[in-house]
């Protein structure tokens, strides 16, 4: 028994290494990268679910080492926003993130990443204004701090994120290219419940009743797309289609709904197949949901 | 003679490598940190004198390689200040760079530093607030950017900056700090003429006439100093010392004279010796010059 117990510490040890001090992390990823190996960095921000994994096994096809991230971003939270009950199982996201064979998960505290005196922001200043921007008006610009921030301490050859976020995938590439920066941006697609409901690590806050309901979002997307199948060009029309499909249901209340440049997150005024993306954010009762769909 | 013209043509391509295109920066330098090699990075704008050759001679003490970097920076610039006017002769900064043993000149052109729709920018919120970023708001923002960029870009294991921009090495290093970028910042003392005039590109602008009092912003640090070693600590005393030497010379106008932190260039409320640095912004004439000295 005891034997057992030393080996399955072993075990633990070699298959995955936590790091929580951004020194260490940054010294951990110059061996790496000495010895010749790629790096794939998956930021997240805990709470992990299917969406997340997926974005594991995406690094880990594109490098030799995956650096998963878990930091609950204080500075992309608006005043009244949910920092403080934004779900946090870090026991039980080490376990899914070790299954899933990431081999390094780095927590670095709040006092790590951000300097008691910290001063300097990196702001994204075009796409960070439209959609979610005009409702969480500081957000992208915590987004595009913690993302560099992130990207200069682990220094990856790629770094990975998820499609569901669009905007923030595409401020961040702006970002990158802009400043610069080393890392190439991956993208994964959305995972989706069987029910269509795209992964959130926010929907554990939804009731079953609001399930129901959260779930029109993806089937309002899949009308959308129908109908531009079918040679719908026409922006308004489209939108129209969802606003009236979504209206039907008293528990949403809708944020945006937009058609925008499925790359830059930019408005577009036509709807293309392949290259418009139709993108949403609705709250379902105090639950905030996004969900996009390239059409 | 022609055999001559070739061994010179020789020597000179061996000696200083031009690079101009971003791409090409990043693999040169890729290759020398590959090798082991150090590089020390001399960001400039050009219109090189004995001050930028200083930091080079620390540069080349630092480390392996010497990159000088040639730009000037349009984001800088607000839209009433000297931008298009600002002098640029490039012919001489390349037979300087040359002569003071720099192994690449880095020249990038405006449209390579900044793509067309470049959206990202770089704020120091807290340090780039007073000074001279009260009467230039944007400047910082744009030395934070570009300085940024061109990190990025070299790579450097060293920066050298000049400390006759106090406050710009200060928000450069505080940049360097919060988004953990790997460069160091080394600071070299200001150079100055055997008059005292801080060495400054702008100083060409002068008039033989104007340049006699703009000796006096280095004399009324000298009298500060004097005052502080004489063990007045009162902040209000010591400019008033400052502000009233100036105000004897009818081209001057004072934009500002400050008690700083000599590391952080945020104000101080008493003057210390070796800590309190006393900086200043002075219109001569139409020449904005600024001056600064540790007491």
């Amino acid at each position: 028994m005891k034997f057992k117990r030393i080996r399955k510490y072993q075990t633990v040890d070699k298959s995955m290494k936590i790091i929580k001090i951004p020194s260490e992390m940054k010294e951990y990823s110059a061996k790496i990268r000495a010895s010749g190996k790629k790096i794939a960095l998956v930021p997240t921000m805990g709470a992990l679910h299917e969406g997340h994994l997926s974005l594991v096994k995406t690094a880990k096809e594109c490098a030799d080492i995956c650096v998963m991230s878990i930091f609950v971003n204080p500075t992309q939270f608006g005043p009244n926003e949910d920092f403080k009950k934004y779900p946090r199982p870090i026991e039980n996201d080490i376990a899914l993130a070790e299954k899933e064979n990431v081999d390094v998960l780095f927590i670095p505290e709040n006092k790590d990443i951000y300097f008691k005196d910290a001063s300097t922001y990196v702001n994204e200043e075009l796409i960070s204004q439209n959609l979610c921007g005009k409702s969480r008006p500081k957000h992208f610009k915590g987004v595009a701090t913690v993302v560099c921030i992130l990207l200069n301490i682990v220094n990856p050859d790629f770094a990975v994120f998820g499609e569901k976020d669009a905007q923030q995938v595409s401020v961040i590439k702006r970002m990158v290219r802009d400043l610069f920066m080393d890392s190439k941006i991956i993208t994964a697609p959305i995972i989706r419940e069987k029910n269509g409901l795209a992964m959130s690590s926010r929907n554990v806050y939804l009731s079953s009743v609001q399930t129901i309901d959260a779930v029109m979002l993806h089937a309002s997307l899949l009308k959308a797309k129908d109908l531009v199948s079918k040679g719908c060009i026409n922006v308004d029309r489209v939108i129209a289609e969802i606003t009236n499909y979504l209206s039907k249901s008293s528990q949403l209340r809708i944020i945006y709904v937009n058609a925008v440049d499925a790359e830059t997150s930019l408005p577009v005024s036509v709807v293309e197949a392949d290259k418009t993306r139709i993108v949403m954010a609705v709250w379902v009762g105090t639950v905030r949901l996004i969900d996009n769909m390239v059409m």
